[in-house]
């Protein structure tokens, strides 16, 4: 997508050929700045420190991370040594595994002056794949909105709500859960977003509000309190959302706070789907809010926010008495009963094992 | 309640009998100043600009604000512009009109000289009410909390959610949806609290943790996305919040947010009161999603946010990309289906219009 009217991806190599460039997402919406990756190092801290953020971004960046590492020391040891050290970054995002594994299968046989090139090789296909599920996600969500605004019965402006970013900063290009948004704001159609800040981190408010701002799509931030009182009073049309890991069953594990939005959806009638990108699917778990494993980041986040005071400067600030106690658990799990379908690369089904099995059926092993 | 071992009210005569002193809570929880009220424009000021808040000191405040009116000059012109520009302050406490109609009433026909003395006498009075009313709920509230100890099986601590600052910095002294928290932690049961930080204005991580911090009440902050996952995983035994403005019904105005906890309260099968003063409820609203207006407020409270700098001084920081829309709706309403109970200084009762006329049969008239 663009930013002031230059086309970017999230995630690019560089004109050298070997290191990679990334959106320093830590960064926005108050400066815009590349940061270079050079080691699996930098990789390993771009995903801990979430410049790069995102299930299927943080898959592309682990992918170029096993690249880097092999270009400096293609051994079998480096090789488990990457692979473990990428997989420590983030508990939660599946499609980091899915890489990962991905890459270690691909590399392992390989005799190692072969594999660099072809660790690269791989994460760019990677980085394609990602462009092309988000696009297919785009195309099957449309008729979602466009459903939603045919029901609308005066016509006018049709509300859709997200929480978090899964829009294409989240993503290489296109985003998950704003793909289908994209695209209905390109087709045309009156679309206006409610922008969840999504605390503590605030990727609504920073990252969603940069980039639908970029590309002009109307929307509105709030406070994650705020949605249940907005459904209640018909201004929400249709909520998507992105996810990080999917259960087999289709048990949703997304930023905190969805699970909330959807039982305000479901309590007023507004269909709620999920934006799934296949490599988010958990083929192995069964029951996502017994098994998707949450992650408890440092409670420095929920008591101190970052942004920009008025001279300009990025500053952070307590917002806690001074030694109070805070937990900051990341992601919460939406069982599958409280979605109204799951939008994939392959079309939407119902969130059950049967609906994505009907999608999937090369995963009928997992049944 | 006590800080540094001295105990205070929220607001309070001061020593000259005449002027008004109170707590700033917009400084709250940097740094703890009185702020002297000595006209009816500090008064206005103080409740529009939240120096005082919660919907009981919002009446008391109101009171005073009459009083201190009626000292400059005991006209009608002057009773009937108080009462307008108080009354135009915050349009969703229920207390501010029930107060300021209790002095309206009262001073109309007294002499003007009279109307002075009669004044603060009657905000005194109010005071004094509140005080008592915040007793009583904390002794209606507190078997609930024995009654939550009880059931759990393996003893330990019990976990009570909050959301916003319905505590003692809200009324007087005591709090509401606090006010059983105080008594059993005073009573020596092992509690803990889950504040929800209350976004936009954040009254939970500031006010709400101060104010069980100075009291020694264990407790931890959270995003309000967090409540839904931590009932989800039997870590809420209990939540309990107050009210802005309850319909006869039981339909409860209390801030934006709080429909979502108890949605998510239903669907993990945890019990949910809302702390009533009776002042909160407005017997002439039936169905409070209808009927309970919801003051939008001042974007920038969810665009900016205040806190604590490095160096010690207080600051705003943007949180938002330049130029970008925000909407701040301040409260929403919860439907009584969703309430376990509700508690009012007469006792705790079924959160419908029987339940709370079965305590208030003097209100019969409403029905």
């Amino acid at each position: 997508m663009k930013i002031d009217g230059r086309p970017y991806r999230t995630i690019w190599l560089a004109a050298d050929g070997h290191t990679v460039e990334v959106i320093d997402q830590t960064r926005l919406p108050h400066a815009f700045e590349i940061r270079t990756l050079r080691t699996l190092d930098d990789t390993v801290a771009a995903i801990r420190d979430m410049i790069v953020r995102g299930a299927p971004l943080i898959g592309a960046t682990a992918g170029y991370g096993m690249a880097l590492a092999m270009a400096a020391d293609p051994s079998d040891t480096m090789l488990a040594r990457a692979y473990e050290r990428l997989m420590a970054t983030r508990p939660t995002a599946v499609n980091l595994r899915w890489a990962l594994d991905d890459l270690r299968r691909l590399l392992m046989p390989l005799p190692v002056d072969q594999r660099a090139n072809a660790a690269y090789a791989r994460a760019d296909e990677i980085c394609a794949a990602d462009v092309a599920i988000c696009a297919s996600i785009g195309r099957h969500g449309l008729p979602l909105i466009e459903a939603a605004a045919r029901r609308k019965k005066a016509g006018g402006r049709i509300n859709v709500l997200t929480h978090c970013n899964a829009g294409w900063l989240a993503t290489v290009d296109w985003g998950t859960a704003l793909a289908p948004v994209y695209m209905a704001h390109d087709h045309g159609l009156d679309l206006h977003v409610w922008v969840d800040e999504t605390r503590p981190r605030n990727q609504g408010a920073s990252l969603t509000a940069f980039e639908l701002g970029k590309h002009g799509v109307p929307h509105t931030v709030i406070a994650d309190n705020t949605g249940g009182h907005l459904m209640q009073h018909g201004m929400v049309d249709l909520c998507i959302v992105g996810t990080d890991r999917t259960s087999r069953r289709g048990d949703v594990g997304n930023k905190i706070g969805t699970y909330l939005k959807a039982l305000a959806a479901r309590d007023n009638g507004v269909p709620f789907y999920a934006a799934v990108p296949s490599p988010s699917i958990d083929w192995t778990l069964d029951d996502g809010m017994r098994d998707i494993p949450i992650e408890e980041r440092d409670g420095a986040e929920v008591s101190r926010i970052t942004g920009r005071l008025p001279n300009g400067e990025i500053a952070s600030v307590e917002l806690v008495p001074k030694g109070t106690p805070v937990a900051n658990y990341g992601f919460d799990v939406t069982p599958a009963r409280l979605m109204s379908g799951l939008i994939t690369e392959r079309g939407v089904c119902e969130a059950s094992a049967a609906g994505l099995l009907s999608l999937f059926p090369e995963h009928a092993w997992a049944a």
